[in-house]
C-alpha cells in the first residue's frame, strides 16, 4: 500500500505532465523559467555553437543516429568537443520526452561554447552549454500539402562554404534569418537561397528538390547546403522507386522550367512547392512524384526511426 | 550626522565597488551571477542580434556617437528595433562604469532579438533583450607595440556583403572564430581574412593598414568589411598629417611587398605586424607611420571622446 507521501508525489507528477515545460541544462532536467544560462555565454555573444533538430513519431526519433553523427561533424568543424558521449544521447532524449510527456514532437539540441570572458579564444570557456528542449509537433496547415506553399527569391546568397560551411548547423544563423525577413516581407513561406555563382542551394531551413525530364534533381552538397537528413532519405526512396536522382548544380531557370518542385525538412516531411519567386511551378499541384515520395516518406517510416 | 543604517549601506557600497561585477540586463543593473537569459533567447538559438564594443579612456568614452550610430545602422539591417532611446545610452554606459568603479575600460553592448519560441520569425520574439557588460581595460603586453604582431592568413574566407553583410556587427560571429581559430593553431596574433575574390578586408575583430609608395593603404568597405570607428580616426589623423590615403581593393602580395603595416581597433588603437603569413613586413618594426599614427592618436584622444 502507498504511503501519502508517495500518493501526493505520483499525483504532482500527473499533475505537472503537460504543464510544466522541461529543459535538460548542461547536466540536469529543471523547469523551463530556471533553463537560464549566463549573458557570457559565447553561445549569446558570438553564435559560437551548433544544433540538431529531430523529429518524434509515437516516441521514436526518426533518424536519431544520422542527427547525432551530423551534431558531432558540426562539433569537430568547430572545435567544439560534444561534452556528452555519443552513448548517453538516446536516453537523454527519451528522458525529455517522458518529463514533458510527449510523443510526437520536435527536440533541438543545443550546444554552445559555453560561458566565458569576453574574447573569441575558445579557450575562455571551460565547458560547453548543452540544452535540450522538447516541443509537442505542430502540423503543417493542410492547405499547405494540399495547394503548395509560395517561395521568395531572396537576395541575401547562401554563405559559401569558403567563409561559412553550411554544412555546420550552427547558431551563427543570420544568413538563413535575413533570407526568412525576406520571405516574410514578400508574403511567402520561406525562401530560396542562391549561391554566390547564382546557382540554386536551398531554403532557409529545408532543401530543394524539382522533377525535370523524369530526373528527381537537387543541388549537391558543393553547391553549398546542409546536407538534410530528410533529404538523404528521400534520395534513398526515390531510388528504389526507380526514379533517376541528379544531385548537382542547377540555376533558378531550370527549377523554373520544372514539372514539379517540393522541399524536404524534417518538419516539413515532403512539401510541395506551388510558385517559386511569382511564378507557378508545373502545372497542377502537389505533382505526381511529391505525391508519391511523402506516400512512401510515410509508408516507410518505420525503417527510418532508430531511437 | 548619518545614522547607523545609511552609514552601512556606505559600507556596502564600498565593498562592493570591485568585488561585483555588475551586468544592465533589460532594465535594471544585476550582480553577474544574476545576469542570465532564458535558453529560448534568439540571440543564443540562432545568434541572431548584434553588439558594439566601446573603450573608455579615464571615464570618458571613445567616439560613443559613432558607436551607437552603428549600433543602430546593425539593428536597422537586422529589422531589429533598438529598444532603448539614443538620448538614453549616455547615463546607461556612465552608470554601468560607476557601478563597476571604473574609469579605464571596455563596454560591451549587446541586443538580441530576445526570448521567443523556436524558429526564425522574429515575431516569436516580443523584446529585444539588452545587456551592457563593462571591463576594466587590459592593455596589451608592451612586446607587442614594440616588436610587433604575428598575422596568419586564414583559409577561412571573410563572409560576403551578398550573403552577411559585415557592416552589420551580429552575434553569428562563427566566421570571425574559425578564423581566429586558425591564428590560433599557427601560433599568431591573429589572422588576415580575404575575401572570396582573394582581395584583403580585415582580421577577426580589427582593420588592416599597409604603408606603400608613401601612401597610407586600406582595404575599402566594397572589399566586405566592417567600417571600425578606430579605422576612421586613424584615416582623418593620417590625412591631416599630409599622408595620402588610399581606400581600394588590395591583394596580399602588395600587403607583403609593404614597408610597414598595423591593425586598429578600439582596443589595440594602432598595433605594429612584424609578420604576415610567415614573410617578415618591411624593414624596422614598428614603421614610421606605425609610431606617428599612434604618438597622433593619443595626443589627439581629447578630440575623439564625447561620453
Amino acid at each position: 500500500m502507498k504511503g501519502e507521501e508517495s500518493m501526493q508525489r505520483e499525483n504532482c507528477k500527473v499533475q505537472n505532465a503537460g504543464e510544466t515545460e522541461w529543459i535538460y541544462l548542461n547536466d540536469r532536467f529543471v523547469p523551463r523559467a530556471q533553463a537560464m544560462i549566463s549573458v557570457f555565454d559565447h553561445g549569446f555573444l558570438y553564435g559560437d555553437g551548433v544544433f540538431e533538430t529531430l523529429r518524434v513519431y509515437r516516441g521514436q526519433i526518426f533518424q536519431m543516429k544520422r542527427h547525432l553523427e551530423r551534431l558531432t561533424t558540426s562539433c569537430d568543424l568547430i572545435g567544439l568537443s560534444l561534452p556528452i558521449p555519443k552513448s548517453q544521447w538516446p536516453a537523454l532524449l527519451s528522458e525529455s520526452l517522458r518529463r514533458n510527456d510527449l510523443s510526437d514532437a520536435s527536440l533541438r539540441i543545443t550546444i554552445s561554447r559555453g560561458e566565458g570572458e569576453i574574447g573569441l579564444d575558445p579557450s575562455l570557456c571551460s565547458r560547453p552549454t548543452v540544452v535540450i528542449m522538447a516541443k509537442p509537433f505542430k502540423p503543417y496547415p493542410a492547405d499547405y500539402r494540399q495547394n503548395g506553399v509560395h517561395l521568395a527569391l531572396a537576395s541575401i546568397r547562401r554563405n559559401p562554404i569558403a567563409a561559412q560551411p553550411p554544412e555546420v548547423k550552427s547558431l551563427s544563423f543570420l544568413n538563413n534569418i535575413l533570407a526568412k525577413h525576406e520571405a516574410a516581407q514578400a508574403g511567402c513561406f520561406d525562401a530560396l537561397m542562391l549561391n554566390m555563382n547564382g546557382l540554386l542551394t536551398e531554403c532557409t531551413t529545408s532543401n530543394v528538390f524539382f522533377v525535370r525530364q523524369g530526373q528527381l534533381c537537387t543541388p549537391s552538397t558543393e553547391c553549398g547546403i546542409l546536407r538534410g537528413v530528410t533529404r538523404d532519405v528521400v534520395i534513398t526512396l526515390a531510388k528504389e522507386e526507380g526514379l533517376s536522382v541528379v544531385e548537382g548544380s542547377f540555376s533558378l531557370e531550370q527549377l523554373l522550367d520544372t514539372e514539379e518542385c517540393f522541399l524536404t525538412n524534417t518538419g516539413m516531411e515532403v512539401m510541395p512547392v506551388s510558385q517559386v519567386d511569382g511564378h507557378c511551378i508545373g502545372g497542377s499541384c502537389p505533382g505526381v512524384w511529391t505525391v508519391k515520395l511523402h506516400q512512401l516518406f510515410q509508408a516507410n517510416l518505420n525503417r527510418f526511426v532508430d531511437g
